[in-house]
């Protein structure tokens, strides 16, 4: 099978440079195009700062960064790790010009028309993807497709294994990894054997809107949210990757404890039913050590994918406790945006793509158009 | 004034160390008597390991260590820093030997007889310390008064200054520093760079239940709880001094913002009333700066014993959420234990002593007895 | 082929896991058989606390864990990550006991007898273990190998990798960290935001006497030291892994600092000839970059066996200088002593063991006995 | 006696704030006027973010931020805590208009005309003042002082110590503190957990040539460089305060290390006989334990000021080793810039001016000056 040519906005930092690491041997996908800012554009990609442990691969080292505005080189399918200070605009001119846009940033998340998908949790939100493209009358590929914030994530992967329970109440702390803050992020002098109770950008706010859309309910081209209330306080903890979630719900069903661990054991999703290449499988893993999960020990699982839950047990107040916790970068952010492309590669290559009414000559599945370009 | 003789229990721990750094240079408190385990008896105070930044008093470094049973030897007041697994049966020995034991250990915390005090919060508690008195027979200066738990003093602190609005239900989340483990406590490899999702020896209960006991009401001879309901999760995180807590509080009373942040700041007690030489003042700073509290810039405020609350604001489940923030060894322990034993004498000073029963001629105050002896 | 039977002495602490790490999925060797101290003995070895973060492989978490003095059910291979506090003797046993002791401990470290092997440096030494066991009357496998100090062993690479220039005086200031003290180790108390100056247990002593035997000359049954000068001062860091480096080194030869830097990443030796499964390949990388290496970013390359160097330019007091770094617990103990074992068994299985006097009928090679009885 | 205004330059960073931390309450000096880059400029520094756990000065927080041209309006006396970029000029344009600048920057600290100076070390060099304002013709106070690179500065002050057994090579690594990069500095995830091995803006070469200066000898209007040699190595740990440096050196005069021990620990000099505010008594600490000084234990002491030492054995190629240890944005910048200061002045007032040919009707003491203003 050929792979599919990717190309990466924002491709310098933190977020990027994930995307880079994570497609590195991808089955599917293959790195040939990246874009950054200015300072940047112009320059051999293995001549800039280059801040993973894992290795920069040689055929990506050997490209040269474009600009942003040179969409119209751009492969039709481009991950977006752009800021959001930039990514609003850049991402909707990428979608006008055909191309797939899946996107890290939180511009159009909240925009009705816009998928925000988590594929283990809300994989029927892809149907938006049409009626973005009816809607705004993109051409070809064109469209964006975002995921959410990467504290809302594990909570919203959490969220998905109790939904059965129906869900009411969640009240959750946060304990936010360095790396959530980008690079250069947080200075080191306010970092080392400190805690910052706050994280700018309106990160409390991200997580309690986007849970809710993310748990929403599609239906006749548009997303319901969640009836249920989120409360989040958001932290910044010494960590380098890995955000800790320290949650209490309530669940109308009054489960037993043993049914809400069993519930979140079990839980599996679209991804792990396709077998996506970078699909956790199980998506939850259930610690029973009381002093699990932690950044250290259980991050790295799972390519970074799994989200980690441990200590259930009851809350006086909600009914019932637990600790969860994923990698910001991976399963938050890059790996999110990867997961979300295979997702629709694999609807697409399995003819059991959800879009019964799109026009598969009129708009080329990205795929097809990709394997053309590579 | 003459300086009153007190000793400590469990001088070599984090918790000892802390109470002799505070106690250098008191002006009621002189340390003419350590105490500690087989390990450390016999020796010279100076020629153990001191951890502190502080200097080492010259005349403490002096002293020789007794070990824990010469407790006739002992001042009639002592504080007790011991662990848990010693403190139960040395405190009772001592308290029964006619020294008044001010104990930061948690083994007679829950005793109903044993006030579990902070003076700003229950000062009338104290009246206990007569029940405990009468009821076990104890001569001269016995018995044993207790301080709360490093995280759930804060927390009270907080509820006291809310407590006017009637405090109905409280959601908790800590934030908790290495040294409130002791020494040496977490292992490095377990803290650097990590969270630990959970903190053994029961602490969330504790912070649950001294909670409740602390902003209880005395009446004839006990104390009934207070009516709210608590439930907190306990965390570990890379921080060396500050225990940081995430609240979020219902109070029936339903007031605004401006009104929970003023009270705070308005709050005051007996220690402040009565000037003690350790009472912060104000005991709580409100801060405005959506950043703060943090351990780095904060903790050291007030010598340790201030209690920071930032980001107040509304909480869509419980009604109020909030961050607080207090020195976990000194506000927490040592500095806690040392404002008891200044509440104490203060009273039996000024004659305001709130023991109207208590036979003076039977059982001396404290600072007389120890003067006798100095 | 059929892969060795091998079993770990010390298996519960922090080189004790490591080993067990490196071998899962070894090409050659099987964990069949655990030992530790009586703490553990008799447990399942997947009931004690893993601690690190790849995941325990499921067929050794079903062994159980024998104590220390059952060398008769011990395979004939055995790695040894054992404390110093019983090294000495456990491994004299199980080295009379027809065992091969491939070991990390310092005990027989500078017994005359007993290499000090580090397969890059010094191939040439493992002709000690023949003469060991003519003259401790060591039957079958019967030996005891051992590698150096995890501090000395990036060290001995580097100067391995200059030896053609002439070595005469090395001065090293290392960075070492936590994970070489051990679990629990350094207290986090003491690690957090500090430097220690000092590394107890001789550690200065093992770095300036072990480089000069690791670079020795073996000449008919006996290791004559290198004679260049070695001068240490060892310091903890909060670093997790990687010891870092500082080294001035004076060369008689006088090379050019390119020529220093070419030798450096020509370097070459036994283990990469012979492709041992470990073997890092090159075994020193060289970085241009002047900020490399970092612990952060390099120390996990080549599987953690590689060994960096950077910032090559000139002393003005010694003539060069460099930095180096090596992961201390897979470079430096638990990796090292595994392509020790590789190395062994590759010479035997090749026929090029340079061990001609020999007699391979009475003292069975590794790989023999180790499967037989697998 | 009459406090004299002084004038901060480049207050907002991590050394002003320092600057301003320590003039709280200084019995000499009352900060009366604060300068900037644009962005500050025009705003109540009270409004800026403050970043010392110790309090801002309330008389401090009312004060407007005045643009760096605004020299005309700057008390006598300014301290420089200004950026390498912007000092070199600014400074000289106050220097010219009748200001004192004593400074932290590095621009002019080489300049074979300005004072190079730490109080201990070479407090004759301040002749060089003298020289300088007739050379460039500088009215009033007008003229620069400066004080060394926070790393030269300990190991200029050890040597001190050591001089009188004449130093002859001097091979130092350091462990560098977050701080000296100032504020955001390095960021948090190049930090934590991690050793940066280079530092830039020139570190080594700066300890190399200023260590040179400082022991420097003057001489008829000129500092002729010590004729020692110095090798340096500069790297960056997860350290908030507090510089080590890791020490080896040669001396002709070979000393016992008893000798050696006693030297660095009577060392004494000007700034401890004229008891000088802000000066240390001992200047240096000598550390019998082995593990020690240690930043987290050790760097506080003294108000910041004190140079520690430890460790001190012998070298098995210099001869000599030890460990230093001192506050780098104290001992090392603001703290030493505060002492010049002091230096300067107390010699004006005692009479005991080192300036016999100084006209003082032309060129008006400091404190004349600053006194008319206040």
């Amino acid at each position: 099978m050929e792979r599919i040519d990717v190309g990466i906005l924002g491709a310098t930092g933190t977020v990027g440079q994930q995307f880079i690491a994570l497609l590195a041997g991808h089955p599917w996908f293959r790195v040939s195009w990246l874009a950054a800012s200015e300072r940047s554009a112009g320059k051999r990609y293995g001549d800039l700062a280059w801040r993973l442990p894992s290795p920069l691969p040689a055929d990506v080292a050997r490209l040269e960064v474009a600009p942003l505005d040179a969409f119209d080189k751009a492969p039709s399918l481009v991950f977006s790790a752009l800021d959001s200070s930039v990514a609003g605009e850049a991402e909707t001119t990428f979608a006008s010009s055909g191309r797939l846009v899946v996107s890290n940033a939180r511009n159009h998340r909240m925009d009705p028309l816009v998928p925000l998908l988590i594929p283990e949790v809300n994989p029927d939100h892809l149907s938006l993807l049409d009626d973005q493209r009816r809607a705004r009358g993109l051409k070809g590929s064109g469209g964006i497709v975002t995921n959410p914030n990467c504290a809302a994530i594990n909570i919203a992967v959490v969220l998905a294994g109790l939904r059965q329970f129906e869900i009411t109440r969640v009240l959750v702390t946060t304990l936010q990894a360095l790396s959530g803050a980008g690079y250069p992020g947080v200075a080191s002098l306010d970092a080392l054997g400190n805690v910052i109770p706050y994280i700018g950008g309106g990160e409390e706010e991200k997580v309690e809107t986007e849970t809710r859309k993310l748990l929403g309910t599609y239906e006749s081209g548009a997303v319901r949210n969640a009836p249920f209330t989120v409360s989040a306080t958001t932290t910044r903890v010494p960590v380098a990757d890995g955000h800790t979630a320290v949650m209490s719900v309530e669940l109308a069903k009054k489960p037993s404890l043993e049914e809400v661990a069993a519930a979140l054991a079990a839980f599996t999703s679209e991804p792990q039913q396709r077998h996506l290449p970078l699909a956790p499988n199980p998506p939850i893993v259930v610690h029973a050590a009381q002093d699990r999960p932690q950044p250290r020990l259980d991050v790295q699982h799972g390519r970074g994918m799994t989200v980690h839950v441990g200590r259930i047990r009851s809350c006086p107040i909600l009914g019932y406790k637990l600790v969860a916790l994923g990698h910001n970068v991976v399963r938050g952010a890059a790996g999110a945006a990867l997961l979300n492309a295979e997702l629709i590669v694999a609807r697409q290559r399995s003819g059991a793509d959800a879009h019964p009414h799109r026009n598969l000559e009129t708009v080329p599945a990205v795929g097809e158009v990709q394997t053309h370009q590579a």
